[in-house]
């Protein structure tokens, strides 16, 4: 293995968190990311009893949170288990004690490969292939250690990255199975789907990939091999997924904190006969009035407090635009309000709520997640969660 | 103060380093952040003697590399100390003995100014400020712990963020003294100039930066105050700095590793008399192949790896574009040559080395830097540093 244990105390940058718990939220250092937990817990109910109430599987993504403590919530609120995109994230949510975890990626290094065999003594572990090179370097793996772990096959169904032609799924699936692989179905996920603006749009791209699955089925009929599961769908487009009745485990992860970019799709109150589920604001950057200029204010957080790939963060609750303003610092414009009006600047040191453009690569950029109990305004710090898998990067 | 020490131990995705002293480079796991030495070297004494031929103080910015390792690299080099946007990164560098430390930035919070007149007993501090807000409450703090730290006025050069408008110089500095505060200077520093791609209006955003800094210094001299010294620049512009005669210290950062971004932009052989120096390629981000399909390959790297603030990544010595594929994933297209071809598709575990579209958020996202020595292709891994100040925002 070419990874090797650091002395946790080299590493200075994790030690201190911005709350502790009991804090108000007027105490809370900025800028820090916030849950609002009673929103958190709504979203987490509902996602939940939508998939129980259809008899469907939920694997959510814990690529969103990279929290074993929200993961622990999700499946105590009825999740199977978890999803994660790398290995050194599906270590560490094993360490936290999460005990089934699905690694919804490939993984092609033959040293990552004996550390997903070892992992799979120690968890309930799922994998994804795509490639022969892929199943038979996993196979060797496991097979050198003794341990078993289930294989899904991806299949590109239009996201144009991973996965492979649905037409091969047969011909992959029966080389799991000749190396005496558990073969547990289908990796489906169309992540370019979740952002889609327009309901129509959404609906014709998850169509799409529901004809391509069937072709994978078809493909896997042909050789004589179940179709055991099909496992996919994203917080965009889940309701799709679910009325398809081809997929029967839903992998949403950003339902749980919903970031700005989620936020501006367009819904459907019914669209086809499917209704949708409008989840909450869960999460939040709050930061600092630093600096006062005479037409704009600077706030303490920059794309270094919130991810920018989708977007700038929207200001909660207050009328004003957000600018880039670097690694550290934002810039606030007053916007004009529906009397032609606009507001007037706020002050050194105010407190201003950002809802970042998207959740998973913002939560990486912090150490904790400080949860508030009681809402924003007056709420008091219940927990301080580390980011268990923050920077888990191979 | 607002802010807790956490046990070290719950924070587990600080643990392993992706290679360890005396691995040979195709070790390293992959994704990486990974310095070449040599390179970097070459570019810590390049800048050091441009500095030191020209009389000018050199203060690097430290939010490059977020290293103590590196800092004092560059103050052995005859650095006089370091720059950081965060009293965070301050703490985190002052504890690892970094001995001159100026956060080029404001601060305007109680708690916060709490702990950097803390900090001004432990290392010798300095700090920016804009307001008369800041102003009195760093005063404050300074007074009720006994303890001293420059103060820099900060004026708007045309960057539009922070800093007073240049006239208002002599009223912030008089109000600095009036406190019984150090004022110590100037902090000019134009963000938006470093990147403009053309030489020309490089120099004119300089230009203008110069005037404004002028216009403060005559603020100054009609209160009677001295300004002992103007500090700015960065890696895109310091030589029109260096040359205007109105800044006596230069804070650049990037040129330690230098990015895509740096290097998209155009060098004038000599402008204005004015030469330049062309900084090397020093930051890598080692990948690997995960994917293959028909026209296109997959990379284990994604925007959880490199930051895209800036654009993506470049293909080292590579004929291949790079797309965005999401968090963990890069998309590589192969581009056509001179000759018309277009390179085959790489193989499944590749080895694929990306230069960073911007290297500050980019360390931001790592734990560790690998230190190679003798070169990508054939070296050995040298240093395995912490990225010290990672994820500190606060």
């Amino acid at each position: 293995m070419s990874w090797h244990k650091v002395d946790f105390m080299t590493h200075p940058a994790s030690k201190y968190a911005p709350a502790k718990p009991g804090d108000p939220v007027a105490a809370i250092d900025t800028p820090a990311l916030v849950i609002d937990l009673d929103a958190m817990e709504r979203n987490l109910a509902a996602l939940a009893a939508f998939a129980g109430e259809r008899g469907l599987r939920l694997r959510p993504h814990a690529k969103t949170h990279k929290s074993a403590a929200i993961a622990k919530l999700q499946m105590a609120a009825g999740a199977v288990g978890v999803c994660v995109q790398k290995l050194s994230e599906a270590e560490a949510l094993a360490e936290r004690g999460v005990p089934d975890i699905y690694i919804s990626n490939e993984i092609v290094d033959v040293a990552k490969l004996a550390r997903v065999a070892a992992l799979a003594g120690r968890v309930r572990l799922s994998i994804a292939v795509d490639s022969r090179t892929g199943i038979d370097r996993l196979a060797a793996a496991l097979k050198a250690q003794g341990t078993q772990a289930d294989v899904f096959v991806e299949i590109d169904v239009g996201q144009g990255r991973c996965g492979i032609a649905p037409s091969s799924a047969g011909e992959l699936a029966l080389r799991v199975e000749s190396h005496g692989l558990r073969f547990a179905g289908l990796q489906a996920y169309h992540g370019g789907a979740q952002h889609l603006r327009i309901p129509a749009e959404r609906l014709a791209a998850i169509e799409h990939a529901a004809a391509l699955v069937r072709i994978a089925q078809a493909s896997l009929a042909q050789v004589g091999v179940p179709c055991l599961l099909v496992t996919g769908a994203g917080t965009g487009t889940f309701e799709l997924e679910a009325a398809s009745g081809v997929w029967g485990e839903l992998q949403c992860g950003s339902y749980v904190f919903m970031d700005r970019d989620y936020a501006d799709n367009h819904l459907a109150p019914r669209l086809q006969g499917v209704g949708h589920l409008a989840f909450e604001h869960a999460l939040f950057v709050k930061s600092q009035v630093m600096s006062v200029g005479a037409a704009h204010a600077v706030v303490d957080a920059g794309h270094k407090s919130h991810a920018i790939d989708s977007g700038m963060p929207r200001v909660w609750q207050g009328a004003f635009e957000f600018r880039n303003g670097g690694d550290e610092h934002g810039i606030l414009t007053p916007v004009a309000q529906e009397d032609g009006r606009r507001p007037p600047l706020p002050n050194i040191g105010d407190t201003v709520w950002l809802i970042p453009g998207h959740c998973d690569p913002t939560v990486n950029l912090h150490d904790w997640t400080i949860g508030v109990r009681g809402g924003l305004a007056h709420g008091v710090v219940e927990s301080i969660w580390a980011v268990d898998t923050r920077g888990c990067l191979t």
